[in-house]
């Protein structure tokens, strides 16, 4: 064996160092790395990242460079026993892309370099086959006209459609080597119509195609991929350069794809796919069915016993699921790939408990394997992708799972026909707290206006149920849609998709998920590691017994605006619209008697864990009609010859209650200071659930959180509020109760002035969306349809502000309102409230400044759990975890 | 001449510690001034404010304290050789109220007290006037009867007035002492009815009349006050015990009031008014004519010179204008009581510029004497209150100053009505900036909706037009108002008064401010004293031409949305609105060359000066109709059966522009990224004005400002393109143009992270409007109709954040902005633009916080040049500028 010739950037497989993945890239040092393990790789050598620069400012590969690819190429002629270019035992060449972070299909490749014209007959001798040989250059020719001389393939594919034609077959590998030869020269002379060529000389295809791959770094799909993958643009990528195997010289011959485990299930058996008769590309393009392993097993014993054995070797080698692309030639099997294997959620969460549980990994690396927002879909239905057709339309995939039924516009509508046991879609341009009732009853929810955080979007992800918003091609008119020219009307089946946005006319094929007693196992692990607790939104007594069963410690947040929705919104409007004192008292009382229960549920559910009920937080207007609504129905009533009086006197009670800018106006603690009744119902109503379950026996501990205080004042008005009602509970029954006031830090100033909040405060709950909206100075819902994206696009922001905190504007708040809360009360308790207590890189921030706990929606709560102890592991990792 | 004895909480006059005016109040201290100055004070004593508490609480005079009471009795009976309720030379008493804060009228006073029933012939003889005896027991009954024994005084007006009619006469003094002595009786018996008394022995009536006074500290006018006017309730008032004196003792007596100069214009003369055979209240109560000082010398020669030189010597020994009330007893004068006398704006200018040129008070100290925000109101005319009625409604004084003229209720109109000589007051709901055109021709704006900063409010105080706004009981429909029954058409003359709030159904005398060479004088003093420079906001050459010549040092703000409105709109609409990319260019370019010649007219004015111009600020749909508004015309085409698609097209775009909460929306450097040809245009035309102004010689130094800036990234991004911008000008032009860019610090973001935005900023300016509004999450004009005021009323807020900066919270945000933005940038300028700018309270932390001017509307430019100089002055007392 000879020994390799060392070089500065250009590296044999057989002495590169794999560790280096950042000269040598992914590829690169997946092949050294194989190959150092004695698996049967086919011999090449990587051109290194170190040139990527280099050769993207000239646009050619540096003569010192070329040098030492020359030199390398000599080694490889010995090594092997062949000759690049010439017979009788011709080296064709493989050049591939591959940088140091993984990039899927991003970049190019060009194959079977050396198969010049000249060498037709040569290659044809040595494989004793023909066909081989002209299809051998007809890859040539058509890789290295598209990478390098940058003709489209649309050009060579329709030359192959007509030559199939003219053959009558329907595949390419059923054309034969006449027919090859056909278009090799079709191929040639619409080549030469551009005035380009592909050179003969095997050097010159060589070093233009290293100077291709290096180039496509720059194309705009890489671009845009390392932009939306936050890849650095300066990492460069590598050139590896190999000899080609082939899996298309006769029966003999076949390539494959296999995983050392299902990456469907996660189930511990070797899967895979293998094609005889054929190149890589053949079986990625799926024109024809591949055979299993086990097929290959039968077929040729030998191979699949060695891959096998190579699959064992790798998954121990790696300690992860491997994917392993290989070529069988002549019953010679090369490994031409191996990568850490993609896999379903399901699949990640079994592979790492069990690889855990079998000593192959510890259990803290089991913890990390797993993406925390993968498990949000693991307990929905999703679509069956292998079936799916493709989407009729697509918007934003905003609560995940996948929901069908039939299409209803109207949310009484809904809840009706629910009642009569059919499965109901709720469409709508936008939903509002009216249509709660149609919600509920909906199996899933689309709407052609709104982001992430739209009402529909927020409560559909609070209740569970799969969703999707800002669908804009749907034109929603009365008890019809249209999109295009495709019509749905009231009663027609469809299909959405929530984790992607997809909707399908009709009932297309969904998989219901498998309980999953691994996700069990590792939620425990995780667990055990973390330190940050886990709270649920939640507002109602199932969804508080859901999100117990699923780890909540408690309730973070329970929204009360919700209990006024539904059938109370009756009483709540005349509320708010009467003007009569008496008629307000009685409703009132009503509205009291319903939350008593309401606050009993949710305590009993949650007996002896903590529950944060915040008092009512919207403005009134909310819970009325929109002045453009009455207003469309006025014009209906006036061209119908209607009266419009009581619309007309409704219109102006509206008006007095309507805002300039609602998010900035009468709602929170300012409707309960000024507006103070509705606090004082909710507030008797809560202390009186808290007393009934004291009286039963429960161990109710309620917090009632106040939001939206500015100023310690307000906080002060209100808890004084609630000492009184305390007390004056308390001077009449046997059984005393307590209650811990609290308040949300959401506005610029709560954070700023928190150490004199806090010495009104018995705790602190960040809410970190409306933090993010003040401190942005953002409104969010009308960002995300204006301008949220462009700034995304443009990199204005690293990252959506709304999922990922911002840490340098409201992290400061965060980091100043910790400081002086625990400055004036060392205890405090203080946790996060906000969409973001679900995402990772936000929930490092909050442990690093030392908060207790997180409070997300009852699906969420496993993905905090995990994302909580990974969050503890990275701290453990940067050796603090007060940063 | 008998010593005082000493005491613990009582004070003669003659012994008390005139500086202690913590422990005497004002007023005893006042009282103690003047008889150890000589003066001829009716001898008494104080029981002091330490004493206060006390009484409140227990609800009586603490026996100890009435021991020192009765001591000082015994003194003040010996000094005055006379004896308290008893004969022949009787001693009566009063007892007044004295905080060491002034609370005019806001307490009580009981006088006459001693004149119980038994001592009415005593008296009779002693003043050998019958009459005196029953009016002095009368005014006894009456004021114990409703300060002591909390009966309405309606109850004794009422028998006054019965008593009146009885004995045929008009007013109280043509009573004769007999119809007095009915009054006598019939008070006894209206007093009895209450089974209530007032006690014959005087000590009780003294003892009962102090702890009445004390007790009169926590009426609800009196803690209303306090409130309002920033008073701690602890402070607590003195109470005043002194010898009764008496101008009704027939013609050779009478009472008055004096002014060392003249209090309307502060000429140095003095100003008075006397009224023979009169107390101290019928002077108040205005029912008889009164005499000038003049009068009193010619009736009195002996009296007048004896006050002229009182005056004399007061004023000398307060340095300042005194206020002061005497009363002559038989041809014997007694100073009753002094002050530093209330004045006009413009006499305080006058005598404080006077003072300090006699000498009598340094220039620093006439600097202090005069408010800045009185100066406001100079230039403008005002209501002559002495000739005024009651308004017919009351508003927000919104922008001071008095206007009148016809009612107009359409912008349209009031421009064509003001083009044909008509002076027009603008009526409306509230402006949008299609009534900008309107504005401009009318003389004052009177909206019934919105606060002090609401559009109408902004734009009439950059204007310099007096406005009212939020006159809620105005109801507008079409031409026509209504308040109450009061009804106003097009046409009918109304003035308002922008100072108070008040309007007032036709022409109610004006008076002209004189011109006043003092001011002018003064300012140059602040001008020399101050180290903070003052901007104007300015959006016009002729706003900029007033605002030097007011003295401003440049403009901190040219808002360019307003170049967009009046017959601008119509193109700004198409812009926004067409479809038709060509149509959209046309219009840009036409919109290009109307605004270069407002730049060029703004930097001609400003010549060598900084010119600061902020790029679009608000969204665009202020610049549409609204959707209600359409709505409504929609309704009123279909009921008179008119085609309504041109409105439907309309709405639909409308629809398309408008936001939930446009404060948080597509505004600003927003706009200008995802929209960028409005930007450029006015950059574009920035920058033609700089370079023509350069090729005609001038010396434009425009600094460019990006407002609404959250990240660094989006200034970069707006200055690459101004960058760019100024190159290709340079590129072609002879004499090179220079551009500074810098931004709005107006986001708790921007502040939060100002490091990262001074590195890309050639200036700061906070905009602490908005930066008030996203700190509280408030929006102002959502807030000021609905919970402000409830919020200062209930002590939440201390004061309007919108009026005195919030220093904790909003103050904190700027303070770790100037830090972060200087450490990056050490001579970085900073200012303030928003209207805290004019505020003295504000202008102190500004100073402290090391900022280098303030920006404000062109009539605040005097104001701020004196309250920078206040600043300045407080500063160096407090011993540091940068505290």
């Amino acid at each position: 064996m000879t020994v390799p010739t060392s070089f500065r950037h250009v590296h044999a497989f057989a002495s590169a160092d794999a560790d280096d993945v950042a000269r040598l890239g992914g590829k690169g040092s997946g092949l050294a790395r194989m190959t150092s393990l004695g698996l049967p790789v086919p011999p090449g050598f990587v051109v290194d990242t170190g040139v990527c620069k280099e050769v993207l400012s000239n646009g050619q590969l540096p003569e010192e460079i070329w040098e030492e690819v020359l030199g390398a190429l000599r080694d490889l002629e010995a090594l092997t026993g062949r000759t690049f270019g010439s017979g009788p035992s011709p080296l064709l060449l493989s050049v591939r892309s591959g940088a140091a972070v993984s990039m899927p299909g991003m970049m190019d490749t060009v194959l079977d370099l050396g198969a010049s014209r000249y060498l037709i007959d040569d290659l044809a001798a040595w494989a004793d086959d023909t066909h081989f040989a002209y299809d051998a250059r007809r890859r040539l020719l058509q890789m290295f006209g598209s990478v390098v001389l940058g003709i489209t393939d649309d050009r060579f594919q329709r030359i192959l459609r007509a030559t199939r034609a003219e053959a009558g077959v329907r595949s390419d590998t059923e054309l034969d080597a006449g027919h090859l030869q056909k278009v090799c020269d079709r191929f040639e002379a619409a080549i030469a119509a551009d005035d380009l060529v592909v050179p003969e000389d095997p050097l010159l295809q060589l070093r233009q195609a290293i100077t291709a791959v290096y180039a496509s770094w720059n194309t705009p799909r890489a671009i845009h991929y390392r932009k939306s993958n936050g890849i650095s643009d300066d990492v460069g990528t590598a050139a590896t350069v190999q000899m080609m195997v082939f899996g298309d010289l006769g029966g003999n011959s076949g390539t494959g794809v296999c995983f050392t485990r299902n990456p469907m299930t996660g189930e511990n058996t070797a899967y895979g796919d293998y094609l005889p008769q054929a190149q890589g590309e053949d079986v990625v393009a799926g024109l024809r069915n591949t055979m299993s392993l086990d097929d290959l097993a039968a077929r040729h014993p030998a191979v699949h016993s060695s891959l096998v054995s190579i699959m064992d070797h790798l998954e121990h080698t790696t300690t992860d699921m491997c994917d392993i692309e290989f070529t069988v030639e002549r019953e010679q099997l090369f490994i031409l790939q191996t990568r850490v294997g993609k896999r379903s959620a399901a699949a990640a969460v079994r592979i790492a408990v069990e690889m855990a549980e079998a000593g192959l990994i510890s259990f803290e690396e089991a913890i990390r394997r797993v993406d925390p927002a993968s498990l949000e879909q693991l307990g929905r239905p999703a679509i069956d992708r292998s079936l799916a057709t493709e989407p009729t339309l697509s918007g934003i995939g905003a609560s995940p799972g996948a929901a069908q039924g039939i299409a209803v516009f109207d949310p009484d509508r809904a809840e009706a026909l629910a009642g009569q046991g059919l499965t109901v879609i709720l469409v709508r341009e936008e939903t509002t707290p009216d249509d709660i009732h149609g919600m509920t009853a909906a199996a899933g929810i689309l709407t052609s206006q709104g982001g992430k955080t739209s009402h529909a979007a927020v409560v559909a992800r609070g209740m569970g149920r799969p969703a999707v918003t800002g669908a804009a091609a749907l034109e929603i008119e009365g008890t019809i849609a249209h999109v295009g020219d495709v019509r749905i009307a009231e009663g027609d089946e469809i299909t959405i998709d929530g984790s992607t946005g997809d909707v399908f006319v009709g009932l297309t094929p969904l998989v219901e998920p498998e309980p999953l007693p691994e996700l069990d196992r590792l939620l425990e692990w995780a667990d055990e590691v973390r330190t940050l607790g886990v709270r649920a939104n939640a507002d109602n007594g199932p969804d508080a017994a859901r999100a117990r069963a699923a780890g909540a410690e408690g309730i973070g947040l329970a929204r009360t605006e919700h209990m006024f929705m539904g059938e109370r919104l009756g009483i709540v409007q005349s509320i708010i619209l009467t003007d009569d004192p008496d008629e307000r008292e009685r409703r009132l009382d009503e509205l009291t008697a319903t939350q008593i229960g309401d606050f009993e549920d949710l305590l009993r559910e949650m007996d002896g864990l903590p529950v944060i009920v915040r008092l009512l937080d919207p403005p009134l207007h909310e819970f009325l009609p929109g002045s453009v609504e009455i207003g469309r129905e006025m014009l209906e009533r006036v061209r119908a010859g209607e009266p419009t009086d009581d619309l007309e006197t409704l219109d102006r009670q509206v008006r007095r209650w309507s805002e300039e800018n609602p998010m900035l106006g009468l709602r929170g603690v300012r409707l309960g200071l000024v507006i103070d009744d509705i606090y004082r119902l909710q507030i008797e109503a809560a202390l009186e659930a808290v007393r009934r379950r004291v009286a039963s026996g429960g161990d109710p501990r309620l917090e009632l959180m106040i939001p939206l205080v500015s100023t310690s004042e307000e906080l002060t008005a209100m808890r004084s509020v609630v000492d009184h009602a305390v007390e004056s509970i308390n001077k009449i029954s046997d059984s005393p109760i307590h209650v811990e006031v609290g308040t949300m830090i959401e506005l610029p100033r709560a954070a700023l002035t928190a150490d004199e909040i806090a010495a009104q405060a018995d705790f602190f709950s960040f809410g970190t969306n409306d933090l993010t909206q003040m401190t942005f100075g953002l409104s969010r819902d009308d960002a995300e349809g204006a301008f949220l994206g462009h700034y995304l696009d443009r990199g204005i922001l690293p990252k959506d502000p709304f999922r990922t905190l911002d840490v340098k504007g409201v992290g400061r708040l965060i980091q100043l309102a910790v400081a002086a809360g625990r400055a004036a009360k060392p205890n405090l308790p203080i946790g996060v409230c906000g969409e973001h207590g679900g995402d990772p890189d936000s929930i490092d921030f909050f442990l690093s400044q030392g908060l207790d706990y997180v409070s997300v929606s009852p699906p969420r709560v496993p993905v905090a759990r995990l994302a909580a102890a990974q969050a503890e592991l990275r701290a453990f990792d940067r050796g603090s975890v007060l940063s």
